[in-house]
């Protein structure tokens, strides 16, 4: 079992930190991954703070789900990967193979699966498991995916949890051409909202509250911004969305953009407010409208998302900052002041 | 014009008592109809009494959505009916023909329909629809459905409100073999409910905050009632079910039938609490559910429920009063007590 070096949490109040964390010896199918690089996900700080009460965190921890690294070295019985190819990990890094949701290839509802960090860890190494603030990571290759080779490795990082989250709702609710998609929030996960509507075709508008957002989203390809506190351009868009991606994790007025849907249209949530959201009875029933969360998606799913991202090109906006800037952005992460993610720089851990 | 007897109320605060009211003479593409029962849904106490913000009434006023009666004249272009017919009305009467709901069979939804009663009339006969509480109504023959014969009638008017309002999201959502199908709210919507998930060959079970209905429930069809106060009978079925249809018109706890859901299941709410409902984002976004909204479906797929009722031998279970007894049925609606509908024998207006 190797020792290695890693950034994590020491308490619920401490500083992100360096840590010295295990790593197993490879087990057959198992790929060993140098990591070059880990975006930062607004999960990182809610769990490392221990904000969360159905996921309570065992310190130290290591948080980190958005992982690009090189593979190192493979078991004996890989066969999907080899030496020196670049590979992702994202939220998962076990599910048990046998129940309805991994035959349906979606481990990411097994009961039995294991996150990348912050789980109990089937492999059993240490308490629980530790994610990729770290130089290196062992993964079962069926959690491990391919890099298409055009994309900026850094810029690709946050792929992995937010370009997931926003693409599996998107795909599933037949977004395309034709289509007229909102999207609620530009931040980390709206941002990736827009780029993955706009590259299947549909025609995209950005729900904000901030009119300096507008000259981004149209560079990001939306048609125009609507201004969420504006009641006249609200009622002009009325009825008229066959999808809404609502990517806001506070308190909000949900009913306002049930409203905003054409008959059978759906609204998905994948921001995850705290607090419950008042919904009318009326605004659904009227217009048989409906309103879904979505997590993240499948293996197969995000390898197709990735597949995706190469074709067209598609990464997320980000900050590259070193391991020595973690909490800043942490805090700036908790201000919204970031566009639109962070990813850190693993290379710097070994300065 | 010809005027006719009905029942009606002459204020909101007023009881239900006799009107003569107006009935446009034949078009070329009317039915004249003959009303021998006509149901009475918890909507007509509500209109009728002034209790709702978007459909303030004009008195004097005349509720009825659930018509059947038999066809005692026909306009020169009708091709669909003949004089004798027995036949329903549901809760349209006209819809524009040429918007995109209209194209789909869809006139619910149709920005231009004109409901049975309370709405304005392209006919202009008067200030507004008129509904069925009367010896008579005329109507365009597109808005008139074909009852099986062998139903008996008095049962089969509930079908063409509560029914339709039931069957619609039951068909849209995929229920039958091999499907787990959840019923909230054991009353006139959801007595329907029961018959037609059982009728499609589903799983079904009753929640119920009260054990004395469990008979009642088992008689329909139903595999077993769940009391949703019993925090281990509802825990022994969570995550189980592919679809709740729940019923119920006042505030209550959404999340613990969102809870009741399998991966990708849906809850449809057609009861219509005026009260927003608190819906938690966890349920929604780990079990990537979704929660809707459904009203009464189109022409078409009214007609289809009625000859589904027709090959299956469905209808509602009812209590047959006179007029003199609507406003007694409209105080026992509000207190729930009635298994499970009114429909008044209008041949006691001729009385």
């Amino acid at each position: 079992m190797e020792q290695v070096k890693a950034y994590g949490a020491e308490s619920a109040t401490s500083p992100i930190v360096p840590l010295t964390i295990p790593r197993r010896d490879l087990l057959a199918n198992d790929v060993k991954i140098e990591i070059l690089y880990c975006g930062i996900c607004h999960s990182d700080v809610h769990f490392a703070r221990s904000e969360w009460d159905a996921m309570a965190p065992v310190y130290p921890c290591v948080p980190g789900h958005e992982i690009i690294g090189r593979v190192s070295a493979v078991g004996s019985d890989v066969t999907k990967f080899k030496g020196g190819e670049i590979v992702g990990v994202g939220c998962l890094v076990h599910s048990d193979g046998t129940c309805e949701a991994c035959n349906d290839g979606e481990e990411q509802f097994c009961p039995n699966a294991n996150l990348t960090y912050g789980t109990p860890d089937v492999h059993g190494t240490a308490p629980g498991t530790l994610g990729g603030y770290s130089e290196s990571i062992v993964v079962n290759e069926k959690f491990v995916l391919t890099i298409p080779e055009n994309l900026e490795l850094a810029a690709a990082a946050p792929l992995l949890c937010a370009g997931i989250t926003t693409y599996s709702p998107i795909k599933r609710h037949g977004v395309g051409p034709g289509k007229k998609v909102g999207i609620v929030g530009l931040g980390g996960l709206g941002h990736m909202g827009v780029k993955f509507a706009v590259a299947l075709g549909a025609e995209v508008w950005v729900f904000t509250t901030s009119p300096g957002k507008k000259a981004d989203a149209l560079r990001l390809g939306a048609t125009g911004v609507i201004l969420s506190k504006d009641a006249d351009e609200m009622a002009k868009h009325a009825g008229t969305f066959d999808f809404i991606l609502d990517c806001v994790a506070a308190k909000h007025d949900i009913n306002a953009y049930i409203n905003m849907l054409k008959r059978d249209g759906n609204i998905t949530l994948v921001g995850a407010p705290p607090e419950p959201l008042d919904v009318s009875a009326f605004g659904l029933i009227m217009g048989r409208r409906s309103f879904s969360g979505s997590p993240i998606g499948g293996i197969a799913e995000t390898q197709e998302m990735l597949d995706l991202c190469g074709e067209k090109g598609i990464t997320a906006d980000v900050e590259v900052i070193g391991v020595d800037g973690i909490n800043d952005a942490y805090d700036r992460i908790v201000e919204g002041d970031i566009k639109y993610r962070f990813t850190i720089d693993m290379s710097t851990l070994q300065q």
